[in-house]
């Protein structure tokens, strides 16, 4: 009778938080997936456009850890006018060696959220200057929010601008982090003037047209793209990789097909089988990082399962040394 | 805060025996896959050849089903080493509707040994004979009593013939099975004399080289091969597709590339787009089944997801209607 830890999303807010740790979990996983013989399936993906419903299964396989994670990741685009949220979902945790399941994540999709901020982490600390003090957010939601705290978490950020389309919540967003993180942080209504100066941009929006414009951009500059995770989104004007000096993937395979990358490919501005570094080689020290403190850097994020699975492996870690959560036996 | 229920191994055999209401929802599943926008993708596979470990991640939506069924099914081949069985898994039922987690069934592979056995049910009172009275039955697992207790719920069958590899366990299935079905089931060495007279054969060994010749088979009989769920299996000496008068598929996208299909058209027996029926269409009245008396019919199942999401589905109507499980909110 297998036994295994079940853990709500209040059990896991307590236990993973977005912190130093975390960062340093999925920046190991990102290099496992460069050096380590990791299997990572494509994505599982299942659509119900009848209910404007969608779900995507991740996993991956990183050797070393004890456990594997199976992510269950639905998005119900009608979901708000019942008063719930899109995105839900959990992860399963698998033990490694036997398959048998250790733990249930009912996270709702929280796990996600801070992989995916954490993932922006390791991204500027790869990519961006070391005295990076200005970050530019585009866009107001729980990502924007994280991917700032998470910049302050690797990087000397001393003011924020958030740009959005809904203006009212880009005050929000700023009031609310400027007291949370104890940085200026204010709302700009204009993309340009917020990227004007910024030393780190961030974008977190669900676009399909883009928001950020080549020409806004300067040297030194490092621009994270995190939104799109499916062919349809685009956040970047598609000449924006050709005119940069180092362009990096998470996933390769991904950004050719879903990201940023696969935009700029059907516009033509850059052939589809450019030899682009991933963010895992960099990590490793087999690929270069940032060339110079005036280069132009671009990181496609579209999401990997090495995430997940470092991500519910150090949640599993922090339940089982802190006795959390229900244990169950079926 | 979503609320889900969960169910043990112990309250879904409770719940959900292999009896005639499992084999209708299964039909139902499958006469859907022939008749509605039903979403199945690929099978999500990982593998972890270093621990002889595999992961299956199944899964379809069904329209007019409340839910849809995620299904993670590890094997793991080292376990029996460990005391441990070497199949496991759970299903998460989500709502068609929101995307929102509603039951998650710890079920360690029970379900989806019901839903198999109930498959070969459908296929048996689709294709053999209505007189059908004797079952040979290839192999003495778990899979090998359920396919002969389904076959005992859809046809008048009086006697049984078991061969399996290993004529201890052949023994030990027969005396068992004539104790629970009340019918003569008896242990043959041999599998050409196990077919002789038999009016259903169904196979259910994970063997890698054939184990039921052409030459044994005789015209009214039919087959159901329901051993091979991946590349390297094969149950079925390769001409047998090709002499037979009808050959059906749980799913031709999959037998083609994982079932006994696959193998036929490997050795050249069988061209690989030969149209051939699928056993929904065959529920739904679109395909004739068994032409005549005289026929040798063939049925290939390799699983799909809409037996998950129909086993689901039903064990979580019992559930609710029985107030059976226990009631977590994440």
């Amino acid at each position: 009778m297998p036994q295994m830890r079940i853990l709500t999303e209040t059990d896991l807010r307590q236990l993973v938080p977005l912190d130093p740790e975390a960062i340093a979990a999925v920046e190991g996983a990102f290099e496992a997936l460069a050096t380590k013989a990791v299997a990572m399936p494509p994505i599982l993906r299942l659509d119900i456009p009848e209910h404007h419903g969608e779900v995507d299964v991740k996993t991956a396989y990183v050797p070393g850890l004890s456990g594997f994670a199976v992510k269950i990741s639905p998005g119900f685009f009608d979901n708000p006018k019942l008063g719930l949220p899109s995105v839900n979902g959990m992860m399963v945790l698998l033990s490694s060696t036997t398959g048998l399941v250790e733990a249930l994540l009912l996270d709702n999709g929280y796990l996600t959220d801070v992989r995916t901020a954490a993932a922006g982490a390791v991204a500027a600390r790869q990519l961006s200057r070391p005295d990076s003090a200005v970050a530019a957010i585009f866009g107001a939601g729980v990502q924007a929010r994280l991917q700032l705290k998470a910049l302050t978490l690797v990087r000397p950020i001393a003011e924020a601008r958030i740009w959005a389309r809904d203006p009212g919540k880009a005050d929000a967003a700023a009031a609310e982090l400027s007291a949370e993180l104890g940085i200026a942080v204010t709302a700009v209504a204009d993309g340009e003037r917020a990227v004007d100066g910024a030393d780190i941009v961030v974008t977190t929006t669900p676009s399909e047209t883009p928001i950020l414009m080549a020409g806004w951009l300067a040297p030194g500059q490092h621009v994270t793209a995190m939104g799109s995770d499916a062919e349809h989104k685009n956040e970047l004007d598609p000449t924006t990789i050709a005119g940069a000096d180092l362009y990096v993937a998470d996933s390769l395979s991904q950004t050719r097909r879903l990201g940023e990358l696969h935009h700029a490919i059907a516009a033509g501005a850059v052939s589809a089988d450019a030899p682009f570094a991933e963010l895992g080689a960099i990590v490793a020290g087999r690929n270069a990082g940032r060339p110079s403190a005036e280069a132009l850097t671009i990181c496609d994020l579209t999401g990997t399962g090495v995430q997940d699975t470092a991500i519910a492996t150090l949640a599993s870690d922090r339940a089982i040394a802190a006795s959390a959560g229900t244990s169950f036996t079926s």
